[in-house]
């Protein structure tokens, strides 16, 4: 592997993770403490699943296999669909804030 | 590994594997589309984190490790924990039956 | 939800877990046992890639996010490179049908 | 939670993170290279499973389930035997160096 592209790789296992932890708790801590829009399907289905995938796609780089730029380009998707769900209900900027990271990070290594 | 051992290994991965599934779907499908006290920190936190030790027990059977009896042991435990909360709000029998036979098949395993 | 689509996710986080089972107990089981090419990076690599996206997939559709067809169409990819990279092998018979299976239901609601 | 408390669960979490990545990728980078006793499977089990307990106390601590003690306790356990085995093969300081920090950490979270 190219000096470069670990680093990359680094970063985005990195932002991953971050994103990953956010998202678990601010769903379970922020939001379940909030109720009522956040704590309807829309929203928490979308956090869960967006932690989900944040945690599979690192694990994909960590095994280093080559299908991580497909869950890296899903992951960036379901991020940035989340990025737009939390600004829609407010008042979770550390979430935007990883989750916007991440989906920049996984789109560089998914056109890698 | 004697017959008799791998026979009821596999019973409590398949115990295991039925109880995240039904946890998992019953908290984001029933829990949030009821809301009030489904949706309190109390409820949601032990229903993802029966989830989450049901998905960690089958795999450490499947990995094959001694560990096992572990979190099985630890396993058996939040899922009596999350029988009782479920009878406590009523309505989720499936969701109690699940805990309580995965529960049964952990403390077998647990104290092989 | 039909009860005819729910049929079909229900059969399908059936594959998806059946073949993670398959996939991490032959990889630590018979792989380990065995040496040689079945412990290359690039079958283990494969083999661990494939359990881990059937265990997200069959997630996703339990948290019930429309993306489970995205992850679904990319776990029949890496279920069916895992089938050809087993019969290279040979003697993976039960691994072969389980991702054979799991790949074809997972095209199915990925086109769903 | 007070503030002392969270700063320490944070650092722990931080500690398995490093710890699951350090071992996933060590057992399918550097492991799968080296080949031999590296690929036994008394070695690879081990690593696999150490990789899965530090994910699962980590998601526990960000559930903000009291029972994150027992996994804790349980990861302590798996990193401390994982730290004598990597120092049995040797050239593995990056991972032992992982897993003694993140069972140090475990240790302070299980007795809290």
């Amino acid at each position: 592997m190219h000096h470069a592209h670990a680093d990359t790789m680094r970063a985005c296992i990195d932002d991953c993770l971050a994103c990953y932890r956010e998202c678990v708790s601010t769903a379970m801590d922020h939001c379940l403490a909030m109720g009522g829009a956040h704590v309807e399907k829309r929203h928490m289905t979308l956090m869960m699943a967006c932690a989900e995938i944040c945690r599979t796609s690192a694990h994909f780089m960590l095994l280093d296999t080559p299908h991580h730029r497909h869950t890296c380009a899903e992951c960036a998707e379901i991020c940035e669909e989340c990025v737009r769900d939390c600004e829609r209900l407010g008042g979770m900027d550390a979430c935007v804030e990883a989750c916007r990271r991440c989906a920049e990070s996984c789109r560089k290594m998914a056109s890698n």
